[in-house]
Order: structure tokens, then sequence, then C-alpha cells
């Protein structure tokens, strides 16, 4: 097993991965820019190492830092986390070159999935069923032509990253050109797909050792999004029945499998509403930032199976052992002011007491006295509630929600407490359209003085493109 | 089900009840002496009242307060939580007598238990094994026939009250010519068994609703105690088979039964490591600081039990329903320094960060801010992990310990850090000698100052007779 883990990352994420090394014996290195000398993922670590500015290019994504702190530290190994580097094969490369283990899959892995025209193309020799694509657009001539043969609505995706980021709905020709108009296809490879418009986000997770043994552990229910970002997950869906879970699995072990997929990921599809059909999306390289309720309801550890796996451990568990206990939910409690257009809140946190007590579990990376930094994502904390049935975990997590108390900076809570009252919530009526339909209030695009604030870094022309893009995600 | 409980305690407990109750849909009334204004309890509840000043005699003990807080906010139900009058069969009646529902045994089954000699009385038709033991002494002279007859060493108890409280050891007629020489059997009705000087703590969770239905949810080893109090519990207990379970479970339904027992209770027995036998001690007709670790293992909540089954609801659940799951520890962090004779350790506290993430669950009175008030007990937070098996429920607990941070006042936590490192711990070899045998310096008697400045109230007199005790203790 490692002696040491560099963790490149912070906040949550890398609070929770010196948790789980913790727990394993092993030690932690933090490291952090500028900003973040206090934070908590500092604090906690048994090491800490300094990688730049606060500007996270200069810092989170600088690998010749990272490298040099993982070398200057003697870690043995990397763990990326999600976000910044975890889905970057180049440096994933550059670790296990100089010696030390990648805590994620192999890097040609990496950079297989993370091409969704390559990934995609992977998918069809084993007829893991998808919603009807084009290849990569060529030109804005080739896109209409395209758009003829895929039948609108149509969804344009960068080919590259995930995350829901960047991508945009036309609904006719007219909408296709305006779009084209907006973005540079030259710049930003794009491609779309026929856009499903009743639809639910079921995605698997899946644990994959070296040696090509998959199993999965059921399934997470994210349809509760704002423009294409998780808001809430729960597990199980309610959408599903034990057979339906079994097919999905299935399919996620097959489309794991056609890629030779190693360490945990999560593959994700859209359940169309009207068919009845999984239809894939993509696989993420990476312990995803929902991972704790499939760690809630299956008793296992996520990140601890990551580590040993990459240590080359063969996983012992069968997909038969795996076992699944009551429903979990989870909020994703942002530093943004639900009630101003999600405008990024950062400043000092002067009060922060998280919920407690039985069958609620809080992963944090804030504690008051600490500053919210603009410099980076607004998630300061994941609330997780487990209770026996969906009805018991919504009322726990309205328990939690109500005890949540943070001042000094406005949270996504308020948002989160009113979706679990709504009475469509409530019963599962749920789709990816349900913030829109039912919460069309936080769907505003932004106005371009707004955006300004929000992003300060962001030239006119993005501010632009990304005002429009919204109209076309809308 | 009842509208609006009122919760007649302060600190973690009251918390613990106001969450059950929110998540039931249940209004809860918060009381509060003058000491505790800006309590978490207050802070939490729907309502709250107050109840009068600092001292809890005349406060969280003072009944007809308490009654007029429940008639005056209108609430139908009273719920004890565990001290103060938890265990007041007379405060149980006028709850009942005033037409609300007290959130515990009948009356007369609190009574039964509260006396050990009756409890005693009413197991021996059932055949339950019990350490010899004598009726209550009548003088000085009795109790030396009385100890002949049972054999040294004995253990005195009072005959009313639990916890562990006033017990004293003697291990021949010498010391016991000696300790009626402190104590007033006259004022204080003492009774003694056989000591067991090798023995486990090893109590069983009994529910029994309002019909005679009784399950028990297995065993808590409380083994690790200092002078009688408990520092540590698990569950299960690593000394126990299935085969034992069942058998301590069947004895401890058939003890409940045998007082007509209704309600959540604990039935705790020692296990005689020499004979293998376990023996009757003491029911207690209350929610136990300790029951945390029960609900980990079996994924039932206790305090929801308790209110559903005082509403009236029968109890569904069947022996055969219940499955332990895993491993689960708990620690009890009071504010005292245990360098320093487990001094009281008031004051405000600076900053309170309690720990987070996976498998660890924080029952707490306190947040950074707050008071800890030196006219109550001291214990102000619990920390419960719930591992696959003991030695993960070890780490997790290492870990939590070490995220614990606490500013202003002094903790129990390095010691512990220091029990859990602890290799005969680890091993499981413990016994109730325990903290004695391996934490000798932990187990001082107090000085009459150290007494003296911890205990304000107390006399010359009181100090005396609790330093000799101590010795007596040991």
């Amino acid at each position: 097993m490692f002696k040491r883990v560099l963790i490149a990352n912070r906040g949550e994420i890398a609070v929770r991965i010196i948790r789980a090394c913790q727990e394993m014996g092993i030690e932690t290195v933090a490291v952090y820019s500028d900003e973040d000398v206090d934070a908590m993922h500092v604090r906690l670590a048994d090491y800490s190492y300094n990688i730049g500015p606060a500007d996270a290019s200069e810092s989170y994504l600088n690998k010749d830092a990272l490298m040099e702190a993982a070398r200057n530290t003697e870690a043995d190994a990397v763990h990326p986390g999600y976000g910044f580097l975890s889905e970057d094969a180049d440096f994933a490369e550059m670790v296990t070159k100089s010696g030390m283990t990648w805590i994620g899959p192999w890097a040609d892995t990496i950079r297989k999935v993370g091409d969704k025209d390559i990934a995609r193309a992977a998918m069809v020799p084993s007829g893991i069923p998808m919603s009807k694509g084009s290849t990569p657009l060529e030109s804005n001539e080739d896109a209409i032509e395209k758009a003829k043969d895929v039948g609108y609505p149509i969804i344009l995706k960068p080919v590259a990253g995930g995350g829901g980021k960047g991508m945009l709905i036309a609904n006719n020709e007219e909408d296709l050109k305006n779009i084209l108009n907006i973005i540079d296809i030259h710049k930003v490879k794009y491609y779309f797909e026929h856009y499903i418009e009743h639809s639910r986000h079921i995605e698997v997770q899946i644990v994959a050792d070296n040696y090509g043994h998959v199993i999965h552990l059921g399934e997470r229910e994210c349809s509760l999004q704002r423009r294409n970002q998780k808001l809430l997950e729960e597990s199980p869906s309610i959408a599903l029945t034990p057979d339906r879970r079994a097919e999905v699995g299935a399919l996620a072990i097959k489309a794991a499998k056609s890629v030779h997929y190693n360490n945990i990921g999560t593959v994700e599809f859209l359940l169309d509403l009207k068919t009845n059909q999984f239809n894939f999306m993509e696989i993420n390289p990476r312990v995803q930032v929902e991972h704790g309720i499939t760690e809630a309801v299956t008793g296992i550890d996520l990140v601890r199976t990551q580590i040993r796996i990459a240590a080359g451990e063969a996983l012992e568990l069968q997909q038969e052992d795996v076992k699944f206990t009551g429903h979990a939910i989870e909020c994703r409690i942002n530093a943004e002011d639900p009630d101003n257009n999600f405008m990024p809140s950062p400043g000092k946190v002067d009060f922060f007491l998280e919920p407690g007590g039985p069958r609620v579990r809080v992963d944090s990376g804030v504690c008051a006295g600490l500053s919210i930094s603009p410099y980076y994502d607004s998630l300061i904390a994941k609330i997780i509630v487990h209770g026996r049935t969906r009805g018991d975990a919504i009322k726990i997590m309205r328990r939690a929600l109500k005890e949540f108390q943070v001042r000094g900076i406005k949270t996504t809570i308020p948002l989160h407490q009113r979706i679990l009252k709504d009475e469509y919530f409530c019963t599962g009526d749920i789709d990816t359209r349900f913030i829109r339909n039912h919460f069309s209030k936080y769907v505003q695009p932004m106005t371009p003085a707004q955006l300004k604030a929000s992003k300060k870094a962001r030239t006119e022309e993005e501010i632009i493109n990304a005002i429009n893009a919204s109209m076309y995600y809308a």
C-alpha cells in the first residue's frame, strides 16, 4: 500500500480523500495556492505544499508545480479528486512516468473516454444504445446537413470535456444557424446528438480492478439540474424496477469493458421517458461529487476502493455481494445566491454550523472563520442523508437543511428547502427539465453586468457568447 | 401522533430528540434555565420556555415549572431524555395525570425497576441469573452478618438510583466496617452483591410496545468505565458468539417481561469472565447515552421508536427482522481535563470543529461561541462511528478524534486517543477494570481542594465521604 499520497485538489474532495487515507494509515500531502493557506484540507493533511498563486491555472492546474510538490514530498501516489486535472490524461501520464501511481484509470482510458466521439464509437460494437448523433462538425454547412439526418431538436456538445458544460440546444435550423454564429467550431470541436426532451439522468457507479473484473454499485438519479449542473442527487432512482436496475447496470459494465476501463468510474445514461430506453451519454473517469449517496446505500467506501485498486489490489467483491439498503439523497450546497441568479457569494464565513445527528453526513471544506474564495468552484458542502425509504430521506434532509446555519455568505440552502417541499419532487415526478418547469425563476439568463461581476476574468466576447448560449440552453 | 412534544432536558440529548421530532413532523418545545438561554436545544426547537435559575434543582429538576411549561405551550407529550427526571416515576405520573403522554415506560414500571431490591426480586421467578446479593441493610451488624453469607468481595449499591453512582467495594470485613463508618445506611438505603472482579459490562437494548410485544436489538459492550462511568461503548461485543448473543437477548426479553416493561429500555448484565455467566444488574427505563451505536448497527431509530410506542403504536418489527451490520463505537467527549483528575472544564468554547465525512456521526449540544456551564453534566458530544469490522471502526474513530478541534476548554479527546491506540483495547482484551489496570493514572482519588473546586455546592462532609469512597472504589 502507498506510504504517502499527494492530493492534487482542494476543498471538500481533498478533505474526503484525506479522511480515507487516514483511515487506511496512509500519509497525505495537501497542495495549496496562496489563497488557500488556511484551508481545511491544509489543516487536516499530514504535510502541505504551496504550489503557486490563487489563479488555478498557476496552481491547481499547474502540472509542473504539482509534480515538483509530489517529488519534493516523496509522495508515491497522486489522487486527483474531481475537476482540475482529474481527467487530464497527460497529467496522469506525467505522474506514472515519474514512477508514482495515478489513483484513477490508465491515461489511455482517460483519453479514450474524454473524447466523446471516440467513446461513442467504442460503444457501437457492444450494442450500447445511444441517442442518434453526428460525427464532429467540420463546417457550418456540414452541421446543417448533419442536423437533417439526426433530426431536431439537437443538442450540441463539445467533443472534449464533460460535466454538462458548453452544451446548446437547437430546436430547428434557425436556432442552429444562430448558434453557429456564436460558437467557433474550428476553435472548439463540437458534435451533436438528437435531444431527448423528456428524460431522466441515470448514472451507474462502476468499480473495475486492473485485471478486468468489473461490477456496478447501482444507479444515481441526477435529473435535478440547473443549466446541466447537478443540484441534488439520489439513489436509488424511483424510476427503476429491480429488472431495469439490472439492465442499466449490465449496460454500464458492458460500456466499461468496451474501453477496458479500470478503477472507479461513472457511466451516464439518459433514460428516454417516451421510449423507456437508456441512452449512453459518457463515462466520467474519476470520483464523482455525488459518490457519497452510493456509499450510503451500499456501505462501500469508494475512495478507499479507488486507492486499493490503484495499488494493484484485485477486487474481491462480486456483483451478487452488493446489497442496497434504504434511500440516500445529496444536496450540493454552493456559495451562491439562488435568489440573485446564482451569483457567486465569496467572502468570510462568520458562522458555520453543519447539521449532525443520525443518518446525516456532511462533507465540507469549510469551517467558521475561513473565507470562500472567488477563484474556485462554489461548492462548499454536501449534505448526504440516508433514510429507510425515499420519504424518510426527504424528511431527514428537510431537518438537516433547517439545522444548517451559515452566516457571512449566501448559499443555495433556501433553494434546496423549496425543492424538498415541492409536491412533484416529493412524489418523484421529476425529469431533467424539472428545475426549468417548476422553478423557472431560477433559470433566468444573466445580464452582462452580472456575468462580468461574477467572472472577472472573462472577455466581452465570452460574456456575449454565454448569454446567447443561455438562450439556447433554456 | 403527537402535535407538540416538550423536552424536559438539555444538551445533546435534547438536540437528539428535537431531530427525531422534526423528522416525524412533530413540533418541539425546549425548556431552559437562565444559564441556557443561548443553548443549542433552544436554538433548534420550534418553541422554548424558561423554567428557572441555573441550578438544576430549580429548573431541569423542577417538576412544577416543567408542568407549567408543558401546559402553557400546549404540549401533548413530554420526553424526559436521560438523567434529570427521566427515571422519576412521580413526574411521569404528574405528566400522565394532566392528560399528556409520558414518552417512556409506565410510572409503575419506572418505580419497579428503580428500586434494585424490587427489580432483583422480580427476576427470581423467571430464573434470571444474578450475582448473589443481600436484602437492604438494616443496621451495621446486619450488614456484617449478610456479608458473611454473600461472601467477599462485595459491592455496596444504593437501592435507589443507578448509573453506577455511590457504589463501594469491600474486599473484607475491615473494608466494610470502614465504609459503614462513612455512609449512613439509615439515610441512604443500601444493599450489596457479591462483587465479580473479572467481568464485562454487557447491556441489551430492548424495545417493548404497550401490548406486550418485546424484542431486543442486540448488545452493547460498555466495559470501558472510569469509576463506574462509561467512557466508550461498542456494539457488538466481541466477547459474544451468535449463540451467546441470542442467549443474553432472550434473558433481557425475559427480564423485561418480568416487570411488564413497555417502551425502550436497557437491561444491564455483568458477564462473569470466570464462570461465563450473564448476571443481571438493572434495567434502565429510558433512552441511554450510548443508544446511537445500536442505531448504527441495526439501522433502527430508537428515539422515533420511543415516540411511536408512547403514542400507542404497536411494534410491527419481529425479532427475526432485526439484522446487525458492521461494528459501531462511541466515544463520550466530556468537558473535563483527563490529565488533571478529570476536573470539569467549563468556559467559553472559542472554536468547535466536529469531525465529518463518511461513517461518522456526531451528537453534540455545543457550537463555537457557546459556554459550557459548570452547573450540568460535562458530556458535550458523542462521536459514533460505524465500520465494517471492529478494526475498521477503530481506524475511523482515530481519524475522527484527530479531526475534532475544540479550543477554549479541555476535553477528554486525548484520553480517547490513547485508548484507541492501546494494544489491549485494539485486540479486544478488555474488562470493567481495563481503565484501572491500563490507565491507572486516570483513577487517582481527588484531593479535597479539587473536589471543592469542581462541585461548589458540596458540603465538607460530602467531600470527605467522596474521598473515602473513592478509596473503596479503587
